[in-house]
């Protein structure tokens, strides 16, 4: 008799809930999004729907139906009534015996949370520390996927060092983007970010940050920066959908510019502001 | 009010069982283990417990008793009466609300399985094919996390090819190991496999095998392949705790010695024998 044991308790293997083979939990079998809302209307969802799919395509996981998953989030978020939301949502592979293949017909299992995502007004006014840490993720991280222990170790690491982000450096020294953010510098009338590769989320809010740089007047390059380039640059800021724009005052313990956010990125934050409201 | 969704229904946030809100599911954020019992005695047993700890403290899950741990498992595997059971266990950090970086307070979730492992007499006496694939897993390889998708895809990219397993290649052009055991080469008489580096699972099969390699008279050299020279092999084979070794007859549509198993692979599975009865 097949059996499983669940924390001490020992259960049939044949009555187990479907959430208890769910491949995402074997395997981070799955992919995800998060968007918020900003008064109560949720921000560049298209974006985010089509690298959902995107995602999607990437693992294989077939005949999901995106208008689907958009009639989903706007339900949920209706429901709440929260007015800056944000709303989190992951794909699975499905539920099924624990084997590394996949059999053709498994359902995928959708999941869906919208909670509060107050601005951190301290935060944005202030500015943030952040440390570097390695890259140790997967070579696809294109794909936005739940293989996140990367993330979540670097994460750690920074917050126990009194920081708010990671930033992570490939094995050539150079930083690819946050734990959970993309990461910029601005040096004269210069912003500066990685290059989209393999190694790199296509983040949205890296895009509209590129968007809000064009509408300030900086130039824009798409540029891997050492990790002394970043110490050394006029301003740092992060990007992430539930924050946007955060700038970086201080990096690996040294202080950038008069560690106070710097002109530029707080033109950002406004200017940002702008294709928010 | 905060909420969720389960597939199209809206549940009250509050009200998610503790499933849902899993690390496991969200991050990987977990380790896991697979031993197997031979005519019902568990094989390698400390082995797979020394190596769990290893993981656990690896991504800096404290307290798990791992006594207890042992306990589970022997307790899970008599309640089956299976006399040969592959036995799955894995811990998380825990349950709580989304956030990459975690509270020192969770209490770790434990799932098990026990299943039959019933030996795949015809992949031992006729080997099986494997493809290669980039390897495309995170850099902390030597840890047995849950973050498993780079593997999931290797293998369903195998299957596809009509092959058994999915051998990575990392971006130098050598071979790491497979998307779920061990690699080995036969050349002469010397038995070479990649040493054991972050980027490698301390295979407990892997041991073994290096173990019946000296005990039939085969020297062994930790050092890595490449695919040009695994597909002029001798002889190839993986480990694997499920089905311990297992021959390698075709490498890339390349038909290795004969296309048949060959005979020191035959003599190293014997050996193994000897370590299971």
């Amino acid at each position: 008799m097949k059996v499983a044991m669940i924390q001490n308790k020992i259960v049939p293997f044949d009555e187990l809930e479907p959430f208890y083979l769910d491949r995402g939990i074997y395997f981070g079998d799955g992919v995800y999004e998060v968007v918020r809302s900003y008064d109560g209307r949720i921000f560049a969802l298209e974006d985010h729907l089509q690298r959902f799919a995107n995602s999607l395509a990437g693992i294989n996981i077939e005949g999901v139906n995106i208008n689907l998953i958009r009639g989903r989030v706007h339900k949920a978020f209706e429901a709440t009534g929260i007015s800056n939301a944000k709303i989190y949502f992951h794909i699975t592979r499905g539920s099924a015996i624990r084997e590394h293949d996949w059999e053709a017909n498994l359902e995928p299992n959708f999941l869906l949370t919208v909670t509060e995502a107050p601005d951190d007004k301290e935060e944005k006014s202030k500015g943030i520390a952040v440390s570097t840490h390695p890259d140790w993720r997967w070579k696809r991280c294109d794909i936005k996927s739940l293989n996140l222990l990367a993330n979540v170790l670097a994460r750690h690491d920074a917050v126990q060092k009194g920081c708010g982000e990671a930033i992570f450096v490939d094995e050539a020294g150079l930083i690819t983007e946050g734990a959970s953010s993309a990461f910029f510098a601005i040096n004269g009338q210069i912003l500066q970010t990685a290059p989209l590769t393999a190694n790199i989320l296509p983040s949205i809010t890296r895009k509209f940050a590129l968007e809000a740089a064009k509408n300030i007047g900086l130039e824009t390059a798409e540029k891997s920066l050492t990790p002394l380039q970043a110490s050394d640059s006029d301003e740092l800021f992060i990007a992430v959908t539930t924050k946007d724009i955060v700038p970086v005052v201080k990096f690996d313990g040294k202080s950038i510019g008069d560690g106070k956010p710097g002109k530029y990125t707080k033109l950002l934050i406004n200017e940002f502001r702008s294709f928010t409201t």
